[in-house]
């Protein structure tokens, strides 16, 4: 199990090392993405050396983070997670490697690092970042502001989950005093839709299952859908939220097929504890929004997690 | 025109007075009835007597704003106006009646009230009550809080809409540290649909008409779709945002048909001035989300406000 580190004695450690690798986790999202190149930028304009990497491709909607940070020439010396809750979210390209410092806000997070500043009370690792980046006494310029603005909504859903807090508000508040484009991000990240988009959300919502006099609600998304409709797989991103937004839903389910045939399920939950679930299924995440990978028989697949949250339910 | 006071000069006005009766515009949203109860509320609270009153119904979904405030008996004195740009949106029953002061954040205020407290900087009207609820000096109670809350994210689509402001942010803060269910409340706001409202806007959006190069949707709710879908009037606010929020489109038009056979158009713009297109036709609003009411055919409705938008985006 990792060493538990305070922020203070997270924040000393980065101050006193050089050369660091910050690992984001796989098919990441704006926090993991905000966090990492946020902390790398703060760390070289610190004088020291910093890459952020991911073990997969990043959507081009986040190209205004990933772009401006050039990979610099280095040996990594110091080994950074951030928003990363096991170290198989590290991806294949980093498997074994080891993690000096994990820096997350899952309570699930397995303690696979070496040491672990985490706190699950934070809506966004983000916020733990922003607070990071002031005890290293590095000035939150535009840049910075805007991955940080970008994970804190990203993992709240611009404010509207029952996780934000009015620390979170607070946070993206500071970020716009820095003058970033936070309406142009909002519509960006949270409004825009493609036409395709548009498509897929009807044909996967008039394709809704109800189980349990229709507190959960079971939404799938095949491949037959994403080719239809010609959505990138990265442009999907929240669309597993729909289930649980219909009146009288608890828990909702989205199955995504993936090209291998396999499955990414989602549980979003209201009351019930959506990581407890997921556990049993191999995966994890947070109390109201988690999920897991699996293979086989999509029916047999509703009917397993179907059973599990009715067990919570009942 | 009105007699424009700035906020300590509005507080002084409302600190002195008695009896008030608070108008909140018809087709009432969360922030004129965020904004008219939180401020009678805390005028009772200074030991004044003080009505909100609307001439519509509202939605029972803001229940929790409405029923606690139980009407006093007593003759009014002084009539306030909130969040009300023009005194033909007080509605049929207070037609003619002199009001006494209006607190509104629309830059398009006809001035027709004695006296004017303005800031159309701000994103919601429940900002400016806010502000004035602390300098009369009154504590923001739990249901205060609930109040501005409710205005805030209302006319900001929970922080969404480009009117956000790092004070709206500021303000929701304080708000959560009261001790609101916000959670419960941006759940209730913002992400529940009845499986009615899910239906209605499949209908809807697929019946979404692009104009000039896609960069003009227009999208036409009848009465047909909503007797189908059996969705309460009240329970389609927001729904005017769809156009807008679609890949390409510069300007949104829902054209709402009413019962009574004519039409409300609503105008959702992303750089382009919706309140100077609506003002065309006789309507108003802020400078992206405007509307107004008219008669006639639906064909032609459509064929003239598309043509007054295409001589903006030209």
């Amino acid at each position: 199990m990792s060493n538990n580190l305070d922020i203070k004695e997270a924040s000393t450690l980065l101050y006193r090392q050089d050369n660091f690798l910050i690992i984001m986790h796989k098919n990441p999202d704006g926090d993991t993405l905000g966090s990492g190149y946020a902390l790398c930028a703060a760390l070289r304009k610190m004088g020291k050396r910093a890459n952020a990497v991911c073990d997969s491709s990043i959507s081009k909607r986040y190209a205004y983070i990933t772009d401006p940070v050039l990979p610099m020439e280095f040996e990594p010396k110091f080994v950074v997670a951030v928003d990363t809750a096991d170290e198989s979210l590290l991806g294949e390209r980093f498997k074994g490697r080891i993690v000096n410092l994990c820096i997350d806000h899952h309570g699930s997070n397995t303690g696979y690092a070496v040491n672990l500043f985490r706190d699950p009370e934070s809506a966004s690792c983000a916020e733990l970042i922003s607070q990071i980046i002031d005890l290293l006494e590095v000035e939150t310029d535009q840049y910075i502001a805007s991955c940080l603005y970008t994970g804190v909504t990203t993992d709240t859903g611009c404010f509207r989950y029952s996780n934000t807090t009015a620390g979170s508000l607070r946070m993206a508040a500071r970020m716009i005093d820095v003058g970033i484009n936070y309406a142009g991000l909002n519509r960006e990240l949270f409004e825009l839709k493609t036409r395709g988009r548009v498509e897929l959300e009807q044909l996967a919502m008039s394709g809704m299952e109800y189980a349990h006099g229709g507190k959960i609600a079971v939404m799938t998304i095949s491949q037959d859908m994403l080719k239809f409709t010609r959505v990138d797989p990265a442009d999907i991103e929240g669309i597993t939220s729909m289930p649980r937004n219909i009146d009288g839903v608890e828990a909702g389910v989205t199955l995504r097929e993936m090209k291998n045939g396999g499955f990414k399920v989602s549980l979003r939950t209201v009351t019930i504890d959506a990581s407890a679930i997921c556990a049993i299924f191999g995966g994890g995440g947070h109390k109201r929004a988690a999920g897991f990978e699996c293979s086989g028989i999509q029916f047999d697949i509703k009917v397993a997690i179907v059973r599990e949250i009715e067990k919570v339910l009942a």
